[in-house]
């Protein structure tokens, strides 16, 4: 088998078999297949796509490349994931509410890139909350409390991070085989046997329209389908921020507010959605009427808040900062933005705020910079809200960079108004799943 | 400027300005852009394309990243190129011819590489023969005896042996600007004024159909215009092999025949029209029946054999073997493949040809392969040729190894009969020239 005859096939159009795609993805975790030939390999990809039994026969060589968690001896474990957004902070709460239901949540987490952010960067704007557990660590407390919220130990799926990484120089990230295929060999190599995902759809996602997400979704569920797990995609609106805060220690006491019950519609929504969901596949619930009424009793009666409590405190996290979120790390200075006229919010775009937010120090440009977990933004109208005139519509929290006048500009313009009355966005926009 | 931004732009459909594509040459041969941003950038040329204003600039910058030969002072300086075929061994023909007419020819060949035979290995069965004249050496020649033909020194155009290497490896060889561009970048560095390029077309060549000699041929000419380059391509026909021989020794012994006045029909009109279009170049001649009648002399009166001669000379070679021919290296043994009925001749596949040619050791299926000069074979029989029953229609010159009983049935099958007339090929199906 020589790997530039596999390159040219996949530039002509053609397909990979699995023995080959496994070749290639084993010889570059080994180095005998040097970068340089995995590039153009990518780049091929990128162009000319892939079939459903490539995608995951790649996956399957992905996971291949490392360990693999055994988590049978807890039962069905069903992990949750987001394709990433702005002010996502879903997993802050749907984990919490499930774990509470009794279903044993074993979460491994990424950071922030670019505008979108990362539930490790949130959870590290609670004081010495670890993220680095070890697989022993990971395994005993998901035994002791039913649930884990760590970053990816570099024994899974080891191919992935690497051929990530070259993706992210060689300008070949955009690939739904290559994306569905990266996202699902994380999931599979940590011992989920089903899969919640929630497809995020509009300017602050990575999938900009629905036919992109609906692509991605139906290769997650392909994938899933070739591995023996169950894989529910929920398409959501990503065309302005989830909930009301953008910016890491903000968005964690947002979640703690909507554990408490008290936060914004369209966050609550969809983490009871996708507990329901995860209920339903972990067969703690028959129907997901039955899972949703499970998750609002853990929201009501405060069961998850507490396991989020117990969390924090499991990994060494300052519990102070959950019971009263003000103690949370907190910005010297915080700048409002007025409307300009009495009008509704027609358009909030999530990609402004998103970048504007990386600039106020919030999240990073590249891979390793260090960030403010403190910046960011509070908004108060979001799409469909009627404003006054002079009213505020965004609390910017700023940590007085250079810097920030421009953030500041660039969230004031990602608000568009309208005289006339503009619908409320709808948050789900489609249901892909398995069978 | 950020490589991944010029890559993505590239992979999205987009064009690169001159000063990028240069930012990226330049990088690379300095070592600051690694192999896989450039082997990624190369997959989405080949898949996406160049405009005729970013292959200019491509070439240009590969002529940038060295030194750039003056030869001004010999006069108008024209080179001639062939794209590769099976037996082509036309430029040991052509360049004494035109340099006996008195336009100096400086020449820099390559090797030959798969089906493809190349000038210097052909040169080297000539015992002696130096290909690594320096720059000196080669220049002191050219005012001596006004024609040089070795092997390109390093400092011509470094960034195109360094792409070229990279393309070799990583399945992007095919792409007309790249090609383009990888063959004008070396005539330009090697101070050609004006270019005489034999495009070859069919199976034994890169181009298989005319459509693509005719863009290539076209964006060659394209690169000359920016360069302020006359560049006259022929289109010539290489559905079966040049002229009689394949195999370097074997090809030495039939130009020297051709310089004899003895040669093949197709070879000799062949290097008659290319001298021609030459010396019109150079303004030896006014037109191209003058270039021929001045080419047609030097062949007739033994001028350009002697040429030649004064060019082994020069270069080290034993001039016996041009003068007498069957001093060359010859195989132990010749086996005669005789015709399976009497018939016309309807194909002689010449990727066939070729490929049984690198079997019995006469060519390099990888760079840096070793050869064996003295293989090859003999064509009796060509197409549209009627042969009778048995009557020998190929010798095959082998060296005894255990392939060549498999080359010698390759070869057999390369031949393809008819009972009814079959016409005899077209050689020239083309010409694109600037202006």
């Amino acid at each position: 088998m020589r790997v530039v005859d596999l390159i040219e096939r996949k530039r002509d159009g053609g397909s990979l078999e699995p023995d080959e795609i496994d070749f290639l993805v084993q010889g570059y975790v080994k180095g005998t297949t040097p970068d340089y030939q995995i590039a153009a390999l990518l780049m091929a990809i990128v162009l000319r796509g892939m079939t459903a039994p490539e995608t995951a026969a790649l996956t399957a060589s992905m996971v291949a490349s490392g360990q693999r968690l055994d988590l049978t001896r807890f039962g069905r474990v069903v992990d949750k994931h987001s394709t990433g957004g702005v002010g996502d902070k879903t997993t802050l709460v749907v984990a919490p509410l499930v774990a509470a239901c009794g279903l044993p949540v074993a979460k491994m987490s990424g950071r922030g890139l670019g505008f979108s952010g990362g539930t490790l960067d949130k959870l590290e704007s609670i004081a010495g909350y670890r993220v680095d557990l070890t697989t022993e660590e990971f395994l005993a407390q998901l035994e002791r409390i039913g649930i884990v919220v760590t970053g990816q130990t570099k024994d899974l799926a080891p191919a992935d991070g690497l051929i990530y990484a070259l993706r992210d120089a060689t300008g070949t990230v955009p690939s739904i085989p290559l994306i569905a295929s990266s996202i699902m060999s994380k999931k599979i190599a940590g011992g989920a046997h089903a899969v919640v995902l929630d497809v995020k759809v509009g300017s602050g996602a990575f999938m900009k329209d629905r036919r992109m997400a609906t692509a991605l979704a139906r290769a997650m569920v392909s994938i899933g389908k070739a591995h023996r797990i169950a894989v529910v995609c929920e398409l959501t609106d990503m065309e302005q921020p989830l909930g009301r805060t953008v910016g890491n220690a903000l968005e964690v006491a947002e979640a703690i507010m909507t554990l408490r019950g008290d936060g914004p519609t369209d966050l609550t929504e969809l983490a009871l959605v996708a507990a329901a969901e995860m209920l339903v596949l972990g067969r703690r619930a028959k129907t997901k009427t039955d899972g949703r009424r499970l998750a609002e009793r853990a929201l009501r009666d405060g069961a998850g808040l507490a396991k989020l409590r117990e969390l924090v405190a499991a990994q060494g996290g300052d519990v102070a900062m959950v019971d009263g979120p003000v103690r949370l790390p907190r910005a010297p200075r915080v700048e409002a933005i007025g409307a300009p006229r009495t009008a509704y919010v027609a358009a909030l775009d999530a990609a402004e705020i998103g970048i504007a937010s990386v600039r106020l120090g919030a999240g990073r440009e590249k891979k390793g910079d260090p960030i403010d977990v403190r910046t960011g933004i509070v908004l108060h109208a979001k799409i469909g809200d009627r404003v006054e005139r002079g009213q505020p519509v965004a609390d910017v929290h700023v940590a007085g960079k250079p810097g920030d006048a421009a953030a500041i500009e660039q969230i004031r313009g990602a608000f568009r108004w309208s005289a006339r009355r503009v619908p409320r966005r709808r948050l789900f926009l489609g249901r892909i799943a398995s069978r």
